[in-house]
């Protein structure tokens, strides 16, 4: 009998493509539809909260899956860690209700982007991190983050230009914390464009560099063009760190 | 004028052959040595506290090197983090005095080897642990390791057959600790013998696996033969944590 399951997979992705499966490209949607199918004999389609770009990690990404299997929950969560590569884990497994869908029933997540200007390198976390050759203004850069909390329309931090549907967007809290070397930028919201969360931080990082000045935020925003936002920031000091339901 | 820098040295060692360096092949002290090489404008010798093997990391090898440079120790540890690669960092530079050799005046070194059998690998520190398809039995494990402790002549742990100085040892603690699915062998020590953290760790964990009843770990240090103890644990779980002066 088939029966929906709900999954918590954890990434590194450094060597992916992305979350979204490609033809010929190593995608962590990809090679979790590929294990899976090769569990139940015929192809499963893995559903995700959200599409993170190439290079973007995810402590907690959720997706679900219909499938017919006599395993268990945790039968099929080891099965997966058994098969996938090093860089992606299957944390939990759970048996949903039918009508559960990780993107439409999703009401939050939190991306967390890490950056790092201390004077040494962090070896050990150097995929995870951002460093930058400077060192950002907090106080500045949490004024500029208050004005982009809210509803508002994030053309101006989108990174398709031929986005044809609604670029609004409810971003609740950015909250912005240094520990030692490391700043956090943490994004609580219901969803975000593409590319959104990482333009917003390379315009933070703009305004924290002193290059935009926080009170011309809403200017950027109201102007409904990419160009006025900062850069995109790398991926690797992206991660999505959950996905409420 | 010379003067003898302390330097403390951070790595992750996957892609390197070890700490030694070696004609045509990335190591640990050849990219130190071309980095102050380049400095000075002369080769500049790169002493290690020890020889990490092939795969091991270190969070504070110390090493020391006489240099001419007008550099501030600070300026030293700021060029060096420049042109090294994102895998090696210098966390400090210290001028030292003349007599100070970083492996003669080592009077302590801290290496921690990182085990996990927890269900679920842990994607982001995959490099720096060893995953074990059993769960050992911690108790025993620490049974046999206080017989590993004090004096002892180590050569059955010896990953060097042709060793032909002293293979006796002092090993002053050894603690296994566990924290959820990590457990952790701190090897605390004056010196070590070729692969003999490895070897330790491979033993041990025989004994855990109850392979190896720990009682019998007298005897196989009294029989100073390789092929008693267990095998040599990978490399990538082994980390120098410190070495003391």
């Amino acid at each position: 009998m088939k029966k929906n399951y709900k999954m918590t997979i954890c990434y590194d992705g450094s060597r992916y493509y992305g979350w979204e499966h490609q033809p010929d490209r190593d995608t962590i949607q990809g090679k979790l539809e590929g294990v899976l199918s090769r569990l139940c004999n015929e192809f499963i389609d893995v559903t995700g909260a959200g599409r993170t770009d190439a290079g973007v990690h995810a402590r907690a990404m959720t997706a679900n899956a219909v499938m017919d299997t006599p395993l268990s929950p945790e039968e099929i969560r080891d099965y997966m860690n058994r098969y996938l590569p090093d860089d992606i884990a299957v944390k939990e497994v759970k048996e949903a209700s039918e009508r559960f869908h990780a993107r439409y029933k999703a009401v939050g997540k939190l991306y967390c982007y890490t950056c790092f200007d201390g004077p040494v390198k962090p070896v050990f976390q150097r995929k995870y991190v951002t460093v930058l050759d400077f060192h950002p203004d907090l106080e500045k850069m949490r004024r500029a983050a208050a004005y982009l909390e809210g509803k508002h329309d994030y053309k101006s931090f989108c990174g398709n230009p031929r986005m044809k549907k609604s670029t609004v967007r409810v971003v609740d809290k950015i909250e912005i914390v240094r520990r030692g070397g490391f700043i956090y930028f943490n994004y609580h919201g219901t969803g975000f464009l593409q590319n959104m969360v990482r333009i917003l931080t390379g315009t933070l990082l703009e305004v924290g560099k002193g290059k935009i000045d926080p009170e011309r935020i809403p200017e950027i925003l109201e102007g409904r063009n990419r160009q006025l936002a900062g850069p995109t920031a790398p991926p690797g000091g992206l991660c999505l760190m959950k996905v409420d339901y």
